[in-house]
C-alpha cells in the first residue's frame, strides 16, 4: 500500500501524515524517490475504515494497492516511466544508453584503447569488471582494485561513467569508491543482504535479471533497493536459461515491453550475455531496441580471441561503430 | 552430402552423373530445388577416393558436407536467401510479408469481415483455422470443410492468399484443396508421416517451430519435406515453452538471425502465439523485423472479446493498422 | 460435468436419463468405462436448478464437476485407480507391469532372442518400434508392416503381449492388427486427430507424457480417447526437457505421485528415454517404483553398441535380470 | 591436474615435491583432504615431459586429469565415496541422515517441540532458518541471532546436530557460532565470494543445488569451497526450475547417481523444495532414497498451517514418523 502526498504539502504536514499511519499500521515507512515524498506500508494490514481515513485526509493525494512485492517499482503507483540524472548524462525514455567496454578489466593498455574509441563514438558508460564472478575457481577472477584504479583513470581520461559490478557486499565499498553506476550480475539478483545495503549507496544501480528469474521476482529484487533508500535503478535483460542450447542464453526480448507495462524503471537490455555469440549481437541488440529498450549493454574488446574472459560474446572495436550507428538510426 | 551440378549440364548428363555416384552409393537421391539440380546422398557413406571421383567429375560444380539431418536447408550448401512467388506475391528477403486473420475461422460475416480489412491494408495472406489443434476435447474444434470453403471465398473476393493449418495427414487434401500456403502448427512439427506426405505436394509450406524444439531439430523437420520434394519452406518462430510464465511463450527472436545465418529458407515470426498478449504484439513485431524477419503472422479479430479461441493475443481490425505501419516503417 | 448413474438401472432408464438431460443440453454423451455407466457434458452450462433436477433424479447416484478438460480422467469422478486386463495380464495397482524390448525391431533374430530371455524373466510386455519416429530424415525409420509381423511372430513364440507405436492414423489399422497395446510417442501426445480415432480402438493405449507437456495437457490428451469411447489408458512418464543437458531429459518423477492424485489412470516410467544413458537405468526405475509407478519399460538390446537406434540408453540382456530383481525386491 | 602422494612420504618429501612442481607451475597448491595429502595446478599448464617427471617422481603415487573445473570434487581424482563424521554422527555411504526441522525458527516453542519429536525418532540434524533469502523485502526475514541462539539451544538440549543456512558473508562467523553445519541456499550456490570464504571454515557445508545450476556448475561451486580448503562438503538436491508449474519445481532425481558417478561426495536431497507441497514429499522421499541419496532433508513444523514462511510444503510432525519409516524400510 503507498500513499502519494500532495506536492503542496510541508515536512511538518509530512510528518504529522506518518503519525496518523502510524496509529493504524507501525511499519509505515516514507521514501523520497527522486524528489516526490511517499509513505508505504509493507503489508496491506488496514481496515477498510482506516483506508477510508487516509484516503480523505488533507495532505493525502493518493492511495494505491500495487502487487505488494515490487509495490514502489509498479506502474499503479507511478505512471510516468522514470528518468534520472547520472552526471550530466540521462538515462530513461527518450535515450537510448550505451554501455560498452570488455567483460574484465586486464590491462591499462587496454582499458584505455577501449575509452578513446567509446569516446569517439559518444559512448557514456563504460564497462569492465574488476571482481569476476566465475564457474570455475581456477578461472580468471578479476584484477580487483587494481581494475577500479584502471577503468576509473581510463574513464576520467575520455569523459566516461563507470559501470562495474560488486560481486560481494564485502567490497562494496571498495567498488563505490571507483563507479558510477554499480552492477550487479544475474547470480547475485537475489543476494538479498547485497541488496539492502544497495539501498543505502547513493549511486544507480544497474540489475541484472537472474538467468532463471521470474519477472515478479526481478522487480522485487529491485523492490529491495528501493525500499531501503535507493531509487535509481536500471533493470538489464541479459538472457535467460531455458532447454535451447543453440546460444549462451535466450534473450527474453518480450521482458521489455512487459517490464514497461508493470513498472515505471528504466529497461535495458544485454544481447552479449543474452546470445554468448558476437555474430547475433547486432541483431540482437536492433530488436530490444524496437521492442522499446532504453539502453544498451555491449561488450567490446580490442581483441575478442585474447580476451581473459567472455571473448565469444565481445565484438571488435571497429564493429562498434557499425552496431550504434544501426541502432542509433533505428531509434530514430 | 550435397553435389551441386553445373547449370549448363542437360539431363542426360545429370542422368550419367547420378549413375555415375549411384555405383558408389545406391541411395543417391536427385532434387529440382527452384531451377536448381542436385543430388544428395542421406548418409556420408563414401570413401575419399569416391568423393574425389565425383569432386572432379566434369558435371560437378561442388561436393558440400553440411550437417547431415538438415543438408538441403544448410547456407552451407546454398548461401543465398532463398526466395519464391506464391501466385503474383513473393517471399524471401527484401520482403516483409504479412498473414493476418482470425486464430479460426467462425463465420462467414467474420472471415469477410476481415479479408476487406486487409485488402484495405495491402496485406497479401489471410490466415483462419478450419482445423483446430485444442488441448480439451471439449474445446471449439473448428468449422472443418466448411470453415475452408469460407476462407478461400473470402480470399477470392479480395485478391488475397489462404494460409490455413493441415493437423492430419487425412485432411491434407481436403485443406490443399482450398489453401494457397499449408500451415504445420507447433504440436506437429515432429509429425514425421505428415511431414514427408508434404514433400509431394507442390503447395508452400508454413512449418511452425514446436514449443520445445531446438534450432536443429526445426531444420531436419524441414528437410524432411524437401528431401521428399517440396522445397518451398517458410520457417515460423512462435515462441518457446520456458520457465517464465509471465507469457504464454517466450519468443526466441535470436532464433530469426540463428536461422537466417545456419540456413537459407525465409523465416517468419508470429508474435501473437509468441506472447498470448495483445499488449505485446506490436513491441514483438518490431522486435522481429528489427531482427530479420522476412514477414510477420498475426492474429487479428473483428471482436477479440467474442473469439471462439485465442481472443487474448488477437488484435483489433483497427489495430492492425497501426501495426503494419509501425513495422514497415521499421523495415524502411 | 459427470454424471455417474445407480449400479441398478436398466438400460431403458438410462437412455431415459440422458433424454432427460438432452433437454437441458444436447451433447450430453454416454460411456461406459470398464463396465460402469456414465453420462457426461462437454461444457458445464446447466443452471443450479438444471444441476439440480439431475441430481435428484432416481436413477442418479451423483453429479461431479472435475476440472473440466480432464473430467473423466480425473479422481474427482473416479477414487480407486483403475485396473484393467490385457489377455491374460492386469495393469494397475498392486501390478508392477513390465515391458521391455529393444527401441527398434531389427531382425527376426533380434527380437527372438529378446522375447526368449522376457519370457525366462517373466516379463508380461514386449516392445519393439516398426515404424520410428527420428529427427532426422535420414536415420532408420523401421522396418515397418515386416518389423510388425516379427514382433508379433516372436511375441506369440513366447507368450508374451506386444507394445508398439503408432505413428500416424494411416499406420493405425495396420498395427493394431499385430499389437496388443498401442503406444503413442511423446512427439504425437497431441496428435489430436489421431487421439480420437484411437478412441474408437478396443486395445489399450500406452500414452506416453510429450517432452514439454504440462499434467493437465496430458490428462486432456487422455481425455481425447476416453471421451471417444477407450477407456483403457496407461499413461507414462517418459522425462521432459529442460535447460539441464548432462542426461538427454529430465525424468520428472514427481509426475508419478501427481498423476496419482489427479487422475485414476495406471502410470509407468521409462528411464530409459527418461535419462538417455543406460548407466542410470536402474537408478530411476528404483526412484519410479518408489514414488509409486504402477510399471516400468526399459529398453534392452542383446548388443546395444550396434542397436540401429537408442543404444546408448538400452541395456544389454544380462542387466535386465538384476534390474527386475531390484526393482521387484523394492516393491515388496 | 591431480598430484597422489604415496602415503608413506614425510612433511619433507612432501615440501620437497611441491618445490620440485612449482619449478614448472608456480601456482601448485596442496590440501589436506580428509587426511590425504594432494597437490593440485588449477590449470593444465605442464608439458607432457614435465608431467612425466613428475608421475616418475618417487613421491608420487599418481597425477590425474579429471575435469579441471571440478577436479578435486571428481571420481577421476578420489574413486571411493567420501565419508566424514560431524560430532558423534558419520555422513556418507552406508548412512541415511536425516535432516529435519522448519523452514524458519518461529519461537522458543516452535523449536523446542521440533527438536523433541526429532530425538524421539533418532534423527541426528535439526534444521530452521535464522536468516531467511525472501523474494519479496516485505515478507517475513527470520528472527536472525536470536533465532540462531534458539535453536542451538533447542539442538543442545536434544541432542541434535544444527544446520542452518549463511546468507551472506557478514552473518558467517555469527552462524558459525551457533551452527554444525552451514547450509548454502539455491541462491547463494554461486556466490563465488561466500564460498571462498567457506573454505576457511572448520565445519561442514551443506551445498544446496542453484534453481537452474548444471550439474558442472554445481561441482565447479563446491570445488571453490575444497579448493579454499574445506573437504567436507554435503551436495543437495532441491528442485529445479522448468516450465512444469504443477509444482514448486522439479526434483531432478537422476541427478542424484549422476552426482554419484561424477563426484566422491555424498549428495542428500530435499523433496520439501523440491515439490512445494506437503502431498508429495513422501514419494519423492523414497524416490530419492531408492536412487542412492545418502541423506534427506525434510520440512517439519508443529503447525505447518500457520508457518510464518513455506507452510506448504511442511509436513507434521505426527507425519514424519510414517515418512522416516517408510524410507528406512526403504533404505533396508
Amino acid at each position: 500500500m503507498i500513499i502519494t502526498v500532495k506536492p503542496s504539502i510541508t515536512s511538518a504536514d509530512f510528518k504529522e501524515l506518518s503519525h496518523f499511519i502510524a496509529q493504524f499500521d507501525e511499519s509505515v515507512n516514507s521514501l523520497n524517490f527522486l524528489g516526490q515524498n511517499v509513505l508505504f506500508l509493507p503489508k496491506n494490514t488496514l481496515s477498510k475504515e482506516q483506508v477510508n481515513a487516509i484516503e480523505t485526509h488533507s495532505a493525502v493525494e493518493k492511495v494505491v494497492f500495487p502487487p505488494q512485492a515490487y509495490q514502489l517499482c509498479s506502474k499503479e503507483w507511478r505512471n510516468e516511466p522514470t528518468s534520472f540524472s547520472i552526471g550530466n548524462t540521462q538515462v530513461g525514455p527518450n535515450q537510448l544508453s550505451i554501455i560498452a567496454g570488455p567483460c574484465a578489466v586486464e590491462s591499462e593498455e587496454q582499458i584505455f584503447t577501449v575509452a578513446k574509441k567509446l569516446a569517439e563514438l559518444n559512448v557514456e558508460f563504460i564497462r569492465g569488471g574488476a571482481y569476476k564472478p566465475r564457474t570455475s575457481p581456477y578461472s580468471f577472477q578479476g584484477l580487483e582494485t587494481e581494475g577500479l584504479k584502471l577503468i576509473r583513470k581510463a574513464a576520467d581520461a575520455y569523459g566516461l561513467k563507470v559501470v562495474t559490478e560488486v560481486v560481494d557486499r564485502s567490497v562494496l565499498d571498495d567498488v563505490a569508491q571507483y563507479a558510477d553506476v554499480l552492477q550487479i550480475g544475474a547470480r547475485n539478483m537475489q543476494n538479498f543482504f547485497l541488496l539492502k545495503e544497495l539501498g543505502r549507496i547513493d549511486k544507480p544501480i544497474f540489475l541484472k535479471r537472474g538467468m532463471s528469474a521470474k519477472i515478479h521476482e526481478w522487480l522485487a529484487a529491485a523492490e529491495y533497493i528501493i525500499a531501503n533508500g535507493n531509487p535509481r535503478i536500471i533493470l538489464c535483460e541479459r538472457g535467460i536459461r531455458t532447454f535451447d542450447d543453440s546460444l549462451r542464453n535466450t534473450l527474453d526480448v518480450a521482458a521489455i515491453p512487459l517490464i514497461k507495462d508493470l513498472s515505471h524503471l528504466p529497461i535495458f537490455a544485454d544481447p552479449s550475455h543474452g546470445t554468448g555469440n558476437r555474430k547475433y549481437i547486432e541483431p540482437m541488440a536492433m530488436a530490444a531496441v524496437a521492442a522499446g529498450a532504453d539502453g544498451i549493454m555491449v561488450e567490446v574488446h580490442p581483441n575478442p580471441d585474447l580476451a581473459l574472459s567472455d571473448g565469444d560474446q565481445s565484438i571488435e572495436l571497429r564493429s562498434l561503430e557499425k552496431l550504434l550507428n544501426s541502432i542509433r538510426n533505428l531509434r530514430n
